[in-house]
């Protein structure tokens, strides 16, 4: 056994499934390896962002990590900016980096590149294997790292004299440190808070809006009639009808202000301080409104299910039914396209079971809303703003879900970050209705420049524009292997949407906004 | 005058013509303050490796830095594998990075990330810049430093407070160091041993393909007998017919063994000596035969071009003609296409005053040999093995020079990386002919798999497939806004070829391999 099949199976042995990989030369051991380590699934991508987005999207449904495997610095590059949108989702990764064997590397080579530099911003464990015989270990120890709660970005780089050197077999898999709980005096500050009669709103962040997290947090908004609230960047939801209401705070700061307005209280479960999205010349960074008390129950890193449900025994709530959402039947509309109508759309054709994934940046501005009553579902989103993510993250989420159809809302600029991503579903055959709202402008920044008040000049209103030219995408979606349809009415496209899913097979609807 | 427009309108007063972007919030008084800059171009890309790959292929061909324009830390990861590449090429690029405002930072926002350390891989110069009265003066250092002989990636970070404040106008542009010459007395040593008789070749790095340093080598190569060597990763070479030859050192380590044997002296032209592009278990690093004697004229830092003119006069070689490739008519091939009759035809049709950007692959392993003779033209490959360059260094390189044509001969799995480069190429109408070799799979790796003689197994190789599903190259360059065709045979290539780059637009043509 080779390094690079003590390090897949050692890998596999600690419960890693699936390998989003991009691959190249001096990853050749590993790739060879995989047909011996059948545990292992590798998943192809074209282009590295995509395997990025997909182990986020993998881990975000199962807990678990998936590992990645790329090609030297270039490769993990290529990887970084869907890796940031997973530290943000605090989601488990192990990143495997082919190097060059470390007798060439002296020569600095093309390829030759400060691999542990690149890695270190996105990386909470990283390390350089030495030798073959150590690689399994290392690789248990990077999958331990990325398990410690929350969930953890680590890269192990693997030089290529390391993968096909003599290995040491299947290492031990670590134990993983449980997270730990907060004291039973936060957790009483924190009940005497929910009692005090000041209007309460509890920030699920960390894992904390789905499973048995968000049926404690339920319990605790039933009895308490605190309001539930998730930041603007959450990883998952579980929510719809029969689920704990969670509200999500806006992106808009003025929407953020005003939701939060009616609050003296805010308890931070995981999650940080309310802030806005960017910094701006006039309007505040903290969104809280002033003398609002902010009670943080749990830093990320620790147990905030484990505090939600100890919470909920210190107010007597551990049998109390949930707050859940009623359910509501919404009317399909018809007629021209809107934006609040393909909301509605989407709300009247969501299946049960469905996973959402939704980049639409400024075109699904009222997704949520239209959606709360839905039949119950998944709901992920952009985790770090880096736009590019939901195609692969749809990806993630397919493979780890396989028996649960996958809706994709994209924006049409963040579509075209990581296309490549449409390849890979029709090769693996996943179940993703990918939507493109084609409004053929990077929406969000049009609506920053215009409010700036400065009449901005034609070069600048011209330099977010996405046409000319204007991008076919069902004949774009085509060409990869996708089936794809433009639909101009909303009857249309909820009829679209409803095939897409019932296929259970990759399809694509253009929106023509 | 804000910030922004201080740091742009300084750039330009330092000679920066283009600025290749992908912008967002956080750089939105920069796209505010181009209006207002007019000479400063702003060509949009929907990918950030499309904009850095651009601004190396405008680089190779100006020897002028552009500058570019990305979104805080994962705007700039995605610009990095280009930027790699770009390094290794050795060619001046400033970067503006937007970051958040500085008040804002500290509250860590979704998309806060570690901006300087995600840069200084890549980057010779790095600042972070601190007020909207010096951001004019940052550019023109980061202007400068990027100048520095050979050419250096910088990088200036812009909080978005430094672009929205009171800026300080234009800054004085500051002198840019020359590059220094090597000893006389080096240069009287290498002129000592191309007098000794022993078999010597000149390997020519670091922008000594072109220009003044190549008519000085090809001097010292006619009175001399030396061979006109360039490492496997060039930047740029002058070539075909009434130039210099230069012959590339192959990839494939026999192949570069085999062609290195006969020397006994190399003089290196601010290049490194030869090595193999990957480490190998049995094959050697080193690529010159033992003995042989390695003699360093200049380092990449060095002025190349005045070592070459100096040494041609210590030859008494200022007047001689230099050798020259004779022009040789290529007869255009018929009948099946085959990676060798596909060379033949580029060549046959190539037009004189073509810039070839090579990134073929295994599939144009011929074609610089085909092209010798062909009429002059300038050929850019990858310099630092970081696929998915190609694209964008022809949109780069059809933007530095407008009146000439471009052909981008593209392997199938690198042309899948930063596809989004050809709807910059029909939105900006560039003259860039893209060829796209589709064989399906990613050809290099397989042949490293099949060689480590393992006996792969299926899924293996597999894995390197870029087929099924396959990919309509016709349909998705259409998708974009780029005319396309498909070829089966070498004449219709042939006049697929050439059409296309008659048309003086953008096009491209699918090879079914």
């Amino acid at each position: 056994m080779n390094g690079a099949e003590s390090l897949l199976a050692s890998l596999a042995a600690g419960g890693v499934e699936v390998c989003f990989m991009n691959p190249g030369t001096t990853e050749i051991h590993l790739v060879e390896a995989l047909d011996r380590v059948p545990g292992l699934r590798g998943v192809g991508c074209l282009f590295e962002g995509v395997a990025s987005g997909a182990a986020d999207g993998y881990a975000r449904m199962t807990g678990k990590p998936a590992c990645t495997l790329f090609h030297l610095g270039p490769g993990l590059s290529n990887a970084l900016a869907n890796l940031h949108n997973a530290c943000r989702a605090r989601v488990p990764v192990v990143n495997i980096v082919g190097d060059h064997a470390t007798f060439h590397l002296p020569f600095d080579p093309p390829l030759a590149s400060d691999i542990e530099g690149i890695a270190r911003p996105f990386s909470k464990w990283l390390r350089s294997s030495g030798t073959a015989g150590a690689v399994g270990r290392d690789g248990m120890e990077a999958l331990a790292a990325a398990q410690a709660a929350p969930g953890r970005i680590t890269t192990l780089v693997v030089p290529s004299d390391v993968a096909w050197g003599e290995g040491a077999g299947i290492a031990t898999p670590l134990p993983v440190p449980r997270a730990p709980l907060p004291s039973q005096s936060l957790i009483e500050e924190a009940a005497q808070l929910l009692r005090n009669g000041a209007r309460t709103g509890i920030v699920l962040g960390s894992h904390t809006t789905q499973g048995s997290a968000l049926t404690a947090a339920g319990r605790i908004a039933a009895v308490t009639g605190a309001k539930l609230l998730a930041p603007f960047a959450f990883a998952r939801m579980e929510r719809g009808a029969c689920r704990p209401p969670v509200e999500r705070i806006p992106y808009i700061t003025e929407q953020a202000l005003a939701q939060l307005a009616e609050f003296r209280q805010l308890i931070l479960v995981g999650a940080s301080e309310p802030v806005a999205f960017f910094g701006h010349p006039t309007k505040p960074s903290r969104l809280a409104p002033d003398g609002c008390k902010i009670f943080t129950l749990t830093a990320p890193e620790e147990d905030g299910a484990g505090a939600l449900a100890l919470l909920a025994d210190a107010l007597d709530a551990e049998n109390t039914n949930p707050l859940l959402q009623r359910a509501e039947a919404v009317e399909a509309p018809r007629g021209a396209i809107t934006l609040d109508g393909i909301a509605k759309a989407v709300a009247s054709v969501l299946p049960e079971g469905a996973i959402v994934v939704d980049e639409s940046i400024t075109s699904g501005r009222g997704m949520m809303a239209a959606t709360r009553a839905a039949p119950p579902h998944d709901y992920l989103v952009n985790t770090g703003g880096s736009i590019g993510l939901g195609t692969p993250l749809a990806i993630g989420a397919a493979i780890a879900a396989p028996d649960r159809p996958v809706l994709c809302l994209e924006g049409d600029g963040s579509f075209m970050y990581t296309l490549q991503a449409l390849w890979t579903a029709a090769r693996e055959n996943l179940a993703i209705t990918t939507i493109v709202f084609a409004n053929r402008i990077y929406g969000i920044l049009k609506s920053e420049l215009a409010a700036l008040g400065t009449n901005p000049g034609p070069r600048a209103v011209e330099s977010l524009d996405i046409a000319p030219p204007v991008i076919d995408f069902v004949v774009l979606s085509e060409s990869l292997g996708v089936p794809a349809i433009r639909v101009t009415t909303l009857e249309d496209f909820a009829s679209a949407m409803r095939r897409g899913m019932e296929s259970r097979k990759p399809n694509l609807v253009e929106v023509a906004l």
